[in-house]
């Protein structure tokens, strides 16, 4: 599959992060991009999510370049501000934009310093670098604790022509957005208006990010970004904008998905279904709930159908709603009926769940047509010594 | 410290649980007591839970007997409020009780049937037991997956005799209790009326069990009861109520900081403290917030100062508070200021967060007068492997 026309990527190493592995990425568009972002709704927001929110007001939803650090949030930080207008006002200089025109995103390491020499220095040979290939090196770019680099593509073939997407994403820990992600970037050469675009990202995430979590925790700098520069020449219409939205959802479906599956210390890849709840956001409340529990978590990591544990945690979640109605089905196996144990093989069914991929689904029955579906991963001590020395 | 006058005590195998180690308990008063109990806010509740509530309506808040049986939730099963009912039937003809005067309590695995004849078939010799001297037993027989039985006493001296209080209770893991916990019983030998009782139970649920959280979960059949026989002949006064209901928050508060400390893994036990949010109900969920981080835990765990999770933790909260104005203060180490960083010896607070007790701090400056505190633990492999095969 090809790229979306009309962008150009490049990374380098700057020495924000100590080991030696590029940390500095930068996506342009070649025309000024339509644009919508979510942030997150962290009452602790880094400085790069604040300058991201004015400039996009400032330029009416226009960017021409994304600058995004790894290893250093840029959050609490005394000179944040500083840095990060700094950086986008040297990078809009390099490429001749107006400085609103620029995105700036960090991810890593809360509460250090970010030296913005190291960005200034870097950004010449960044932006000497750029190219429409490199779109995989700026995935790597922006990987912290990911094992491994997360992308992915669609194509949607019109009458007038073919449109594009591409997206990246990074995290693997304190993931659980909400309106927004750990740091997401989908283009494609589209044309799209700005409103129309705010409207399926919004959407589109609510899908996909916003159905995810790890560990329960929300990041400071979350940031999901989407452009949409009309490079192709192609601008859908009523109809295929439709069509669009799914091939962009289905980006960042994939993206999310593939932050779940690198969760930290992660073996297995949880699909949570819940069906029959009073209504979708109450289902997608019993869904995070059961996501969230560490109770269920640990219980998937050892192959254990607790089904008992997954009812706590769907009773837990502040939603009404009738255990005595309730089935709780893993990995296909009906193991509560009527919010109780069903009969099964035990022996089977733990060996099912030695899958790496698990599925839970809880339905209700009666009068609720609520539906939602939400991603997780299991918790295993892997996780933990991760996360006992991340700064050491 | 001498246990409350007319309550006695017993505690027997009844073949519930696999190991041969006391599982049925059983705690009567001789003179029918006063009592007031609060029960899990989980959706899914288990029968004794149902049934208790029942009762104590019935009874018109009167308690002669509580039957506990540990190894098994009595949750989740077609026969549970069958085997609910009969095991107080039965104990109640043996007590020479009306039924509705006896509180059922269960824990342990969900979605198992338990055998009523288990318990009834013990229940003679577990009432031939009884005897003033046997709360230590009462105390290991309600123990799960609990490393210590867990107790606490204290004695208030009034002009007219001496008031006793005496508690006991159970947990380790499924910890987050709202209005009520895991299973708690406190016992005094003073004279309260019923309504007063109420009042005093609720607030001391508020500043201790519903302060503590392991791992965030919330149990089907969390259950913390206080009874007030007054075998003692003293029936305190206004003022004099003031100094008991301090004693018996006391008691609660020792036995829920008992809990966390034997929190499923844990190394260390964590006090949280929140000045100057808007309300105290604001520093209450800012401090839960922190406490359920995953990411706080281990950070402690691995005795790393993170404050950059403990401010992203509290900014998630969604409580409103301004992070600019915000301290965060770790082993009385000042670690952020105003939401920045401040200087201090990383090795030397490292080596102070080696220590069992930690503690966290986070002052807002402003107007807001809002303070809590709450206790939990840190997260450990150790958790995981519990957790990973609980019921195998």
């Amino acid at each position: 599959m090809s790229l979306p026309l009309g962008y150009a990527y490049a990374a380098t190493y700057a020495g924000i992060r100590q080991v030696e592995k590029d940390d500095l990425a930068l996506i342009v568009s070649a025309l000024p991009a339509h644009a919508a972002a979510v942030f997150t709704q962290n009452r602790v927001q880094a400085a790069p999510v604040r300058l991201g929110r004015k400039h996009l007001v400032a330029s009416k939803g226009q960017v021409g370049a994304i600058l995004i650090n790894a290893g250093n949030a840029n959050c609490a930080t005394r000179t944040g501000d500083a840095v990060a207008l700094g950086s986008c006002k040297a990078a809009a200089k390099l490429l001749r934009l107006p400085v609103n025109q620029v995105l700036p995103s960090s991810t890593g390491v809360i509460g250090v310093e970010l030296d913005a020499a190291k960005i200034t220095n870097a950004l010449p040979r960044l932006a000497a670098g750029l190219s429409g290939e490199r779109f995989e090196d700026a995935a790597h770019a922006i990987m912290t604790t990911d094992l491994v680099p997360k992308t992915a593509f669609a194509e949607v073939k019109f009458r007038r022509g073919t449109v594009r997407v591409a997206g990246m994403t990074k995290g693997s820990g304190m993931i659980q957005p909400l309106m927004a992600t750990t740091l997401g970037y989908v283009m494609t050469d589209a044309q799209i208006p700005v409103t129309q675009l705010r409207a399926m990202l919004k959407r589109g995430a609510e899908a996909s990010y916003n159905r995810i979590s790890v560990d329960g925790d929300t990041s400071t700098n979350d940031t999901l970004v989407l452009l949409a520069n009309g490079a192709c020449g192609v601008k859908p219409d009523a109809k295929e904008l439709v069509k669009l939205e799914a091939a962009i959802t289905g980006v960042m479906q994939s993206l999310a998905q593939q932050i779940v599956r690198d969760g930290e210390g992660a073996k297995k890849f949880v699909t949570i279904t819940v069906t029959g709840a009073p209504d979708a956001a109450g289902a997608a409340r019993i869904a995070r709930g059961i996501a969230n529990s560490p109770l269920v978590k640990t219980a998937i990591a050892g192959s254990d159908p607790n089904w008992g544990r997954v009812l706590s945690a769907a009773g837990n979640a502040g939603v009404a709603f009738d255990p005595a109605k309730t089935d709780v089905i893993m990995q296909g196996v009906a193991v509560c009926k009527g919010g109780l144990a069903a009969p099964f093989s035990e022996e089977e069914l733990k060996q099912k769940l030695d899958a790496a991929d698990c599925e839970i689904r809880v339905a209700i029955r009666g009068k609720g047509k609520g539906e939602a579906r939400f991603w997780t991963c299991d918790l295993t001590e892997g996780y933990i010594r991760i996360n006992g020395s991340y700064r050491t």
